[in-house]
């Protein structure tokens, strides 16, 4: 019998165990789930046989090396930071290691260590990173073998609502953590290249250059560019691609609507606004707009967002009810972008029947046989409920494959990895397919930034 | 004999080392002006027989304790984080302190030590700190011993270019520090209050939130708000006035312009970008814009800024020579910030026979005996050459007068101060005055924010 280990049972860990738990018979495994809340955990296995649930604290030594040291594979599911207590022990008791998470520097000069342990570290093998790496290297790859040239690499992924769920004004409600989706676009300029041109945009006019997609039975969606674009370009190989962008989803409309809030300064978490427990939602917009003695606070907001009195704009902050004097933000010290959440998850948070999806886009041209080629690929995952949901499939599902396949000694190139690799993406793509996570593509000629051939 | 020790040779020393060279007989006076530029410290003293010009390096402890020991006062024009080394010298020999910079941290923590030995660091004596503080104090202090209580203090600055030089569509030329300008408003939301409301203006709405001000003579003038409004709340007494708002004065115009750069991101200082050493001045602007294959850098610059063909902005732009693609920048990993610094240059530069202008302007609204009351208090000073420009006086004269004070027991409270008492500000105000550096009062009835009386 295999023992994984597995640490962190909140919500991306449901699809993750579920699939090992259906594996465990034929495959001769034991899950051992560790999490802080014995209850979570417990709730996860459902009483399965071949697994047991531990409340688990990741700070307790003891009990880390203990847990470790019985397992043949060790899966983190806890947050990014938290992954290097882990690593360390994973190499001391020679056990392989999967996560979801970006690799961070320090995980990084373990590599050596891990090489010379013969051990696999899969990291990034969620959705994004993850899924994003593996369908991206695929088409890549495919490209390549046959003697192309790329030239523009676009891509793009998006947590949004699944259409039937889709009842607000903003087409839009948070399906994974508000608060990434407050800051999102912080912390940075975006930077990226576009037919050989680096490009960056500032904050405030992130979410006013975005791009338009089409994803067949869907709709349109708009994408607004990352901070990181070229994080990738050495790793997928695409140092001499013309045009480099990744780029975040969401339904037409919603970033012009999102930028009401960055102009006004509703997202900035940089400071303690005064009296935040005790502010009204109308005064936390009230101190965005200048004083006045007797205009209101709407006509104020109006002029100051330049909104006519039948803009659709307007409309999407009734919505949320900002105007509300009655409402208290009760936060203590609480910055903008903490209050902005509050005020949002009022509104966007899932009902108990909603289902999310997932959106991921890529967009890749290229040079073969002295022709100019297209590929654009969508895959569309919609959640089954609010446990399976098409967050946690995407980002539990690769991992759970993962981490079978390198205990199955399918995976075996040992160091700290991320999924780019033929031996790690066919497979895990292969099985993904049966699970919904499909990607389609649809080939056309180039047309990169002028597809309708417009003459100057 | 007494000894003063000057530290520091640069632009701001010029009138206070010509205040203290005239002084020096009738005041027994003799100056050591160190500079690491022996030069530019000889330079200075222009051969005066009661002054002595040294090389000078503040790294170098021997010579800095030995200089400092022979000393009575020492006045530091170093660069604001220097002045801390001067300071445990002068504790450890006892010699009195004056600098024209903000009082940091590690200086007020000395306070209890200077005060032990009973000496007089007296700081923020400059023009902005220094001159705000004590023209704003007299005025504050006369109103609170008539009884009267503050209902309103704004107060505004700016370092302009004099009316006679005045001769670009800016209205603004480089009379500072040219770095200062391209980041002003950067590092944090501008917090203020108005009518008893905690305000809020992010770094991308800052230059269109000005408001206007009126200068008898040299006409009209906008602020905008500076980061710290409420730094010196309870330094000077407010934390019952409702409105507090401090400011920076251009011409009215200046803040629109600006705003262009603000909203391309050009001013950003946060990242290097790809190839500054190389590009022109129009591939600086293209960075900013989307990439088109046929459409003009001009016509995209319009189209995002929103620029019809007659607008002043696009002139603006043009007499900048922003679009030639024949300057190239030439620096190497330079900012954003840094390249716009070096094209704002080539324009805002002061020719030889230009001079500077500083405007201070102080609104005061108080309620005495029953009525509502309001003064407004403004000083233009106007430099009279390169050397001698508004800046250096105004920066220069009131340390010189400070440090002259001092020394002859008219200012004898220990320890780490601002000048915001009767006892340093009334002589100094009054000197100043003698010098061109007067402040106009104008008395009305209490107009706050609704100056026209407009009905709702």
């Amino acid at each position: 019998m295999r023992n994984i280990f597995i640490i962190g049972a909140g919500r991306s860990a449901s699809s993750l165990i579920d699939y090992l738990l259906n594996k465990s018979q034929t495959e001769d495994l034991h899950l051992t789930i560790g999490d802080l809340s014995l209850e979570l955990a417990q709730k996860k296995i459902k009483g399965h046989p071949r697994a047991t649930a531990i409340a688990f604290d990741i700070f307790n030594e003891q009990q880390r090396k203990s847990e470790i040291s019985k397992s043949d594979i060790v899966i983190s599911m806890l947050p990014a930071h938290l992954h290097f207590e882990v690593a360390k022990d994973c190499i001391t008791y020679k056990k392989h290691m999967v996560t979801a998470s970006y690799i961070s520097p320090a995980m990084q000069e373990l590599d050596e260590l891990v090489k010379e342990n013969n051990l696999v570290f899969m990291n990034e093998i969620g959705l994004d990173p993850g899924i994003d790496h593996m369908s991206a290297m695929k088409i890549l790859d495919e490209i390549r073998d046959q003697g192309g040239r790329i030239l523009l690499f676009e891509s793009f992924c998006g947590g949004l609502v699944a259409p039937e769920s889709d009842n607000n004004l903003w087409n839009y409600k948070f399906t994974w953590n508000p608060r990434n989706v407050v800051l999102a676009g912080q912390g940075g300029t975006a930077k990226f290249i576009q037919e050989g041109t680096y490009k960056y945009i500032p904050y405030n006019k992130l979410f006013r250059r975005t791009e338009f997609m089409e994803v067949e039975g869907y709709g349109r969606f708009e994408g607004y560019a990352n901070r990181d674009s070229l994080k990738y370009r050495s790793v997928y190989g695409l140092d001499d691609a013309l045009t480099l962008y990744r780029g975040t989803l969401r339904r037409v409309g919603f970033s012009k609507s999102w930028n009401m809030f960055v102009q006004l300064g509703m997202t900035d978490d940089s400071y303690v606004m005064e009296n935040s427990e005790t502010m009204s939602y109308r005064d936390f917009i009230n101190s965005f707009l200048p004083y006045h003695p007797t205009d209101s606070v709407e006509l104020k907001l109006r002029h100051v967002l330049n909104l006519e009195q039948d803009d659709i704009q307007w409309e999407k902050l009734v919505e949320l009810d900002l105007f509300n004097s009655k409402k208290i933000v009760g936060l203590r010290n609480a910055t903008p972008a903490q209050i902005l959440e509050k005020i949002l998850s009022d509104s966007w948070t899932l009902s108990p029947e909603d289902k999310d999806m997932i959106v991921m886009y890529h967009k890749i041209g290229y040079e073969l046989n002295g022709e100019r080629k297209q590929i654009d690929a969508t895959m569309v995952c919609i959640g089954e409920d609010q446990t399976y949901t098409a967050m946690a499939k995407t980002v539990g599902l690769p991992v759970a494959i993962a981490a079978l396949l390198i205990l199955n000694k399918n995976i075996t190139t040992p160091g700290v990895q991320l999924p780019i690799n033929k031996e790690v993406y066919l497979p895990i793509l292969k099985e993904l397919e049966e699970f919904g996570v499909v990607f389609h593509e649809k080939q056309s000629s180039y047309m990169g930034y002028n597809p309708m051939n417009v003459v100057s």
